[in-house]
């Protein structure tokens, strides 16, 4: 099914000081300076051990997309006395360069890069903001929506923060991100239809009250839909009221419908949801109805959900609102782009970001990333980055801590792979996102890779990404030529 | 200008469930049924002592545009088995109803209401997520933004967060909202175009890094932005590199462009900004250049701005990112939509939502919202819920609040003002958004109207928002029959 009406032109979608950048490049005739700029992130968002890259295929709509239009010209024309040959520069703008990243789900890790792009100086500055927005949003979402699903011990959980998420995309992209992270399926119709994600949703209080009595108001509902009656029973009183006429709709229902009523059950929106949901279950089953199920919602998030847990509540489908859909506790997700390497004389020399704070220098050199797994438990080991050209080691090495040079780790027996694939050459997309499903299939495999310690929710084993011994040797004979300066 | 390729059909851009009560409301014969909906929050974000509301030129295009395509009813075939006759009707579909709601900048308060609907149930229902998804986010990032302004004491202040705002909406739509809450400028030339707000933005590292010293970046980027050169200084060393560099560039272009060389300045972006700035203040001085700018940027935020403040920062513009585009201590609102009215027998009765949490318990009826300035210094007293069809006090009356009802106040010499307008009548839009600028200016002038004890950042005042006599009485009169059944 196409889409229509729904692709937007988001060349401009960047910071003014790229355009200026370009400008002062182009006016110094450094257009066909070819530079590699690495994406990776400091720090995992919400405490967590791990992060979930998501956003890749929205990145590649973005970079075809791009073209500069009329309007957007004129546009800039009016906001500084920009010569008229760089406009017509901008008019024929497309990206001409290489990209790589890694596939959508991967588990990824602080410090190591995620996209590497290779191109001119001018497109490199151009695409930088978009495509961190993209990922930093769909990263920070999709790792936060698989906190959730660890802490719901993976029962069915579903999004429905729509309401209260930053703006409309930040609900459409969302919801997609929380599908990759693992949550069953969305309230929201428009992603639905977009990205083909379940969509799930029964009633709300508004629509009880709507009806002269609650019982008027769930028999009307369970006739409309006898395949999906989840009534929600605390718009008066979830004990002494509404479980009593959800119980008694089931009745009428049963004896009207037979099997064909089927995939019911009660929603918890409000009061004490271990307490109500015994409560609930018992009623429930006494009255002869075991598989009605129990969802639950009401500002839920990961650790919430594991105290109900370990309460036993019994709660057999979780919504998530606010807490999943802005990541409440941790809003923002922070991929940088950092210049690393430039070409001289047909060579690229890499490139070094020093600063006063030690984890702000940057790696230098076109890179890869390496992942190493045991070959017994297909368990990741730990990450190596390593130059471009070296070749990755196939039986034993000697990994040690970039910081603390003495913590070494004899590594043997492993299965290396390689996470950066490529994307874009020469301006032409040479990937094919896959489907949304086998994205979402692919975090679950990548998780399920991960040691229970590294998935913790608070205070998490640290994953090691370390430097091959050359890239290491490069990264400090920068850094000492950089301090003699 | 005419803005093509941005404008989308965001029709499906609801909760699936508003779908499916559209759908059992219309296989029960509720289709003409009439029903009022307020919109309001209860608790302002950031612990802020005011909201601003802003988002209503988006719910005017959104509501404006619903119409669902030949797709749109294609897809929702697909999700459940409704009946063809439903599908018809939503091929028809368009907003009929009225819509009340106050203009945007207008400062608002927990509890009362600032969008009033009154339509038919199924159009009620559509409409719900999106309305609240848009204004949500920008009333957050509108207020967020004037507590920064506040902090900063009306300094310029720059929304550069573009790259970790959650997705693309929200670094458009947020910026917007920012320029709202009393920012300068935006460094997101696609919101520049589409709203008209200034853009602004000068270099980054990497652009010093592209050339062979930081001088010759600086000497480049001076040249082709003779009248916007503000440099960047911290890529080497701030101090013994940066300023000097900038201080030597601003000399080279005063002597080549004299009077013509204007607008420039430094900008620190790491390292201890209270300090930085006032040996950079002095170094500009003793270098013959006081009108140089001194710009800083670093995770900055309402109380680190008071704090850089208090200890004599030398700052002329403050840039602000993550902390502002997601509101990073608080990144959600709670406005929610709540049916306080229902036509039987072509008259609205009042409707009541009971909760065993007093604060969820709506306040019935068909509403309006009252303002009372006082005459002489034109400082907002406090709000007045009162029925529709009441008439405003003139002269004097007892204001009581609503929870401990024996905290009166005798209320006299004063101007009032009924908060919300009407927007839409029968479905025709009768109300013109004011332009960009105007909204900012109200928003100025609303905050104006507040005392400093409200605006404080912590702790502040609370503003009151009263229940007319005959509105409480309906209140608890329905509360007390409730309580009855």
């Amino acid at each position: 099914m196409e889409i229509e009406n729904y692709t937007r032109n988001l060349t401009l979608l960047t910071d003014y000081y790229q355009i200026n950048m370009m400008y002062a490049h182009y006016k110094n005739d450094l257009l066909s300076k070819e530079v590699v700029f690495d994406v990776f992130f400091r720090k995992n968002p919400c405490g967590s051990g791990y992060t979930i890259f998501a956003g890749l295929e929205q990145v590649i709509e973005y970079i075809n997309g791009l073209s500069f239009t009329e309007e957007d010209i004129e546009y800039l024309r009016g906001t500084y006395p920009y010569d008229e040959e760089f406009f017509h520069y901008l008019t024929n703008f497309k990206f001409t360069g290489n990209l790589w990243a890694v596939p959508e789900g991967t588990v990824i890790f602080p410090s190591e890069p995620v996209i590497r792009i290779e191109t001119n100086l001018l497109e490199a500055h151009l695409i930088e903001t978009a495509i961190l927005n993209i990922v930093n949003h769909q990263s920070l979402i999709a790792t936060k929506a698989s906190r959730i699903l660890h802490a719901a011990e993976n029962d069915p959980v579903l999004e429905f923060g729509l309401r209260r998420a930053q703006g409309p995309d930040a609900g459409i992209y969302g919801a997609r991100a929380a599908y990759i992270g693992g949550v069953a399926a969305t309230s929201n119709v428009l992603s639905g239809k977009l990205f083909n994600i379940p969509v799930k949703g029964t009633h709300a209080h508004a629509y009880v009250q709507s009806y002269p009595t609650e019982l008027e108001a769930f028999l009307a509902f369970s006739e409309a839909f006898p395949n999906n009656a989840i009534l929600l029973v605390d718009t008066y009183n979830t004990i002494k009221s509404g479980i009593p006429n959800a119980i008694e709709t089931f009745k009428q229902m049963k004896y009207k419908y037979g099997e064909k009523f089927v995939n019911y059950g009660i929603r918890l929106d409000s009061g004490d949801l271990a307490y109500l949901s015994k409560v609930g279950r018992k009623m429930l089953d006494d009255a002869g109805f075991p598989e009605a199920k129990i969802v639950a919602s009401n500002d839920l998030d990961e650790f919430l959900i594991r105290d109900l847990k370990l309460q036993g509540a019994k709660i057999d489908i979780w919504g998530v609102g606010t807490n999943l859909i802005v990541s409440k506790n941790c809003p923002s997700l922070g991929f940088v782009y950092k210049l690393v390497a430039e070409k001289e004389q047909d060579e690229f020399k890499p490139k070094i970001k020093i600063s006063e704070n030690p984890e702000k220098i940057t790696t230098p050199g076109c890179k890869k990333s390496v992942r190493f797994y045991d070959q017994s438990t297909n368990r990741a080991i730990l990450d190596l980055m390593m130059l471009k050209e070296e070749e990755i080691p196939k039986d034993e090495f000697v990994a040690f801590d970039p910081i603390n040079t003495w913590k070494k780790k004899a590594m043997k027996n492993f299965i290396a792979k390689e996470l950066l694939v490529p994307v874009f050459e020469q301006g032409t997309q040479i990937y094919q996102s896959p489907s949304l499903e086998e994205i979402k299939l692919n975090a679950r495999q990548e998780l399920a890779s991960l040691s229970e310690e590294i998935r913790r929710l608070k205070n998490p084993h640290i994953y090691h990404v370390d430097l091959s011994q050359q890239l290491w040797d490069l990264k400090y004979d920068l850094i000492n030529n950089e301090r003699k300066r």
